[in-house]
C-alpha cells in the first residue's frame, strides 16, 4: 500500500510518499510560499533533489504539482496517481471530538470546521489541503491525524484550568496539548528500543524544537502535557513566551496600548529565546553567541534549560515518578549541550547523564549511565510515519 | 521594646502590638470597612474581645482609633502612645529596589510610590497606612517589610519570563513572588524545629490559603517561587485562576468582549476553586460539598491538589532535590485531607506522609513517617512576628 502524507500550512505543503509494505519513504518534498511571489517546490527522491520555481496560486495547484512530480518521467517514483492508495493529513486541532485518527467524510469535515475556532491559524490550511486532495484525487480515502488526539486521555484535573467552569463548557477553554503524533511515536519507539511494553513505562518525552512540549505518558496513555489551549503554553520556545503570569497579558496590553491581536503577535512571534536574546530563535545561533560572550543569549539558553528541567520535575510528580526521559525533535535530537544542561540537577530523580553517550545526534540512543535508575534516551521523532501507519490501518479496515 | 505591626488593605487595617522582650502579643485586632458604611473595629487583648461600630472615614481615623483602644483604660494594654517604640508595616511590593526590610524615610517613600505601578491594588493602601502612622506618631520610627523582598535572591533564569527583554528592562515585567515574609518565617522555624541550620536545608514551603504560593528555599535563600509578576500566578486559588495558557487571556477577551480590567476581575475574583465549583472559595465548604457528591467541588479540590503536587515536583527539580516540605497558612495548617491528597504520589521523591501524624492542625508538627527521607512538616506561619523582629532589629541599629 502506498500512502501520501500531507501537512498543509497557511502557505506551505509538506509531503511524503511512503510505501507501507516496508515503510520506505519513496519521495518527499515541500511546496513553499503558496499564493506568494517566489513560490517553489523542492522535491527529493532516491538521494536526488529537484527545485521548481513557478507560480503556485493556491493549495489545489500545489497538490496538482506534487502529483505531477511524483508521477514525472524523470523525478517521479510512481507511474500514475492511481498508485496512491490513501492520503494521510496532519490536522492540528481535533478538539474533544477526536481522540484518535479518522477517515474523513462529510461529518468529519463539519467537525473539523468547528475545531477551527480553537486553532484559527492552523486548522483552516489543514482543511484547505484536505479539500484540494479530495478534489484532485476523488475516490482516494483521506485520513485525518490530529496533533491533539493523543492527549485526549488526560484526566480532568490535568486538562482543566482554574477558570469559571462555563468557559470550559461553553467555549471549550481547556488544555488540549499538541505534538501528540510525535509524543505517540516516541512512546512506541522507546518501548521498542528498551524492549519493555509501553504499558509498563512512565515516560516523559521532551519534544524540543522551535516549538517545544513535554508529555507525561503513563503506561501508554498521556496523562499531562505542557502545551495548553494553544501551542503557546509550556516552556519558552523559539519565538513563543510559554507560561507567564496571566496578569502580564492585560498589564502589557494596557501599558503599551496593544490590541488582543497585537498582544498575541508579541507573545507568539517576538518572545521566547528570540525576545530574550535579541539574537535569534535558532538554538545553534544562540549557542554560538553565548560562547562569544553574549549574555542575553546565555540567559535565553539558561532559561530554556531551567524551564524544561522544572517541567520534567512537574511531570514526574504528575505520574508519581518516571522510568525514562526521552529527547526528540530538532533541539532534543541534536542539542548535545542542551541535553546536558537540562539533565544537570536531575540526579535526585535517579537520572544520570553519561557525557560520552550523550555525544550523539539524530539516532535512537541511550545517553544515561549504566547505574542511572531513570533511563535517558535520544529518540528521533517521525510524525510522518505515524500518519502513514494510521492511514494504512484505517483504510485497511 | 514594644512594636506595633500594621497591615493596611484598601478598606482594612490589621494590627498587633508585640512586646519584643519576650515576643508576646499584647493585643491585636482588625479595623474593617474603612470609608464604608458599617465600619468597625474588633480588638482582642488578654483573652477578651471588644467590638466598636462607628464611622471610620479614612485610615488616619483608623490609626487614631487603634491607638485610642490600645491606651484605653478598660481595653488598653499600654498607658500612652509613647510606649510604642516603633511601627512595622507590611508592604506588598518592594520591586527590585528592596531586597530586605528598611527604615522608612523620604527616599523610601518615593521608591514605594514607584513600586505602586506593579501592585496598584496593594501598595497604595500600604502607603496610606504609613502616612497615617507618620502623621499621628511623629518621631516614632516606621519600618517597611516587603512581601517580595525574600524572593529577590532568585537567579535570572527563575525570575525572567520568555518575553521581549525590553519588557523587563523598561517595564519591570519579571517574577517578583509574594508571601515572602511567610516563606522566610517558615524557613527559619523549620530549621529550628528540625535542629538543622537553614544553610543545610533545601525547603519547599507550601503557603496554602485563600491565596497560595510555594517557594523553593535552598540553603537559606529563595531560588524560585510560584507567584509571579502579580499574586495571580501559580496554582489555582480561592478565586484566582493561577497559571493558564496566556493565549486564553486574549481569546476570552475577544470571545466575551471583555476589557483588560474586566478580564483581570474574571481571573482574580471569579476563577479558582470558586469558578470551578460554583460553590465557594472556602476549602472547608468545598470539602463538605464534595462529600455530599458535588462533582464540581470535587474537581476543584482534585485540581488544587494536583497542581500543588506538580509545583512541588517542579521546585524539587529547581533545587536538584528537596530535604523538607512544609505546609503553612489556612489550608496548609488545617487541611488534613488536603495535605494527604497533595502528598499522594510523592513517594518517588522519598516523601511518605504518616496518616496518624498528619491528623494535626495549626501547630509545628512532623507529619512524615520515620523512614521518609524527605521530611514533611506543618509549620503555622507568623508574618506579624517577622515584621516585628525586622522592625526591632532595624531600629536597634
Amino acid at each position: 500500500m502506498i500512502v501520501l502524507v500531507v501537512n498543509c500550512g497557511s502557505s506551505s505543503l509538506k509531503y511524503q510518499l511512503v510505501n507501507m509494505d516496508n515503510e520506505e519513504v519513496m519521495a518527499k518534498g515541500l511546496v513553499e510560499k503558496i499564493g506568494l511571489p517566489d513560490s517553489q517546490l523542492t522535491h527529493k527522491w532516491n538521494g536526488q533533489k529537484k527545485e521548481i520555481q513557478q507560480s503556485i496560486p493556491d493549495h489545489k495547484v500545489a497538490v496538482k504539482l506534487v502529483l505531477d512530480i511524483l508521477t514525472d518521467a524523470e523525478c517521479g517514483v510512481i507511474k500514475s496517481m492511481d498508485a496512491i492508495d490513501a492520503v494521510g493529513h496532519r490536522v492540528v486541532h481535533g478538539g474533544e471530538a477526536f481522540a484518535s485518527s479518522t477517515v474523513i467524510d462529510d461529518e468529519v469535515m463539519k467537525a473539523l470546521e468547528k475545531c477551527s475556532a480553537y486553532a484559527p491559524l492552523h486548522n483552516p490550511p489543514n482543511i484547505i489541503g484536505i479539500n484540494a486532495c479530495k478534489a484532485i484525487m476523488p475516490g482516494v480515502p483521506q485520513v485525518a491525524v490530529f496533533d491533539t488526539a493523543f492527549h485526549q486521555t488526560m484526566p480532568p484535573e490535568a486538562f482543566m484550568y482554574g477558570l469559571p467552569y462555563e468557559l470550559y463548557k461553553e467555549n471549550g477553554i481547556r488544555r488540549y496539548g499538541f505534538h501528540g503524533t510525535s509524543h505517540r511515536y516516541v512512546a512506541g519507539q522507546i518501548a521498542k528500543v528498551m524492549g519493555v511494553p509501553v504499558e509498563k513505562l512512565r515516560i516523559i518525552n521532551c519534544h524540543l524544537g522551535n516549538g517545544s512540549s513535554l508529555a507525561a505518558i503513563k503506561y501508554g496513555k498521556c496523562v499531562d502535557t505542557t502545551m495548553g489551549f494553544t501551542p503557546l503554553a509550556g516552556c519558552l520556545m523559539g519565538t513563543r513566551c510559554g507560561d507567564i503570569d496571566p496578569a502580564i497579558v492585560t498589564t502589557v496590553m494596557e501599558q503599551k496600548g496593544l490590541s488582543t491581536k497585537e498582544m498575541d503577535t508579541l507573545m507568539n512571534k517576538k518572545s521566547g529565546v528570540l525576545g530574550i536574546s535579541g539574537v535569534s530563535s535558532d538554538f545553534r545561533d544562540l549557542g554560538e553567541a553565548a560562547k562569544e560572550g553574549n549574555e542575553r543569549a546565555k540567559l535565553a539558553l539558561d532559561m530554556f534549560h531551567y524551564q524544561v528541567r522544572k517541567l520534567i520535575g512537574a511531570l514526574a510528580a504528575a505520574m508519581g515518578g518516571v522510568d525514562v526521559i526521552t529527547f526528540t525533535a530538532g533541539v532534543g535530537e541534536n542539542g548535545i549541550e542542551d541535553r546536558a544542561a537540562i539533565c544537570q540537577g536531575l540526579e535526585y530523580l535517579g537520572a544520570k547523564l553519561c557525557p560520552t553517550r550523550n555525544n550523539v545526534r539524530g539516532k535512537d540512543a541511550m545517553i544515561s549511565t549504566d547505574d542511572s535508575t531513570v533511563k535517558l534516551y535520544v529518540i528521533p521523532t517521525n510524525e510522518e510515519i505515524m500518519i502513514a501507519r494510521d492511514t494504512k490501518e484505517l483504510v485497511s479496515k
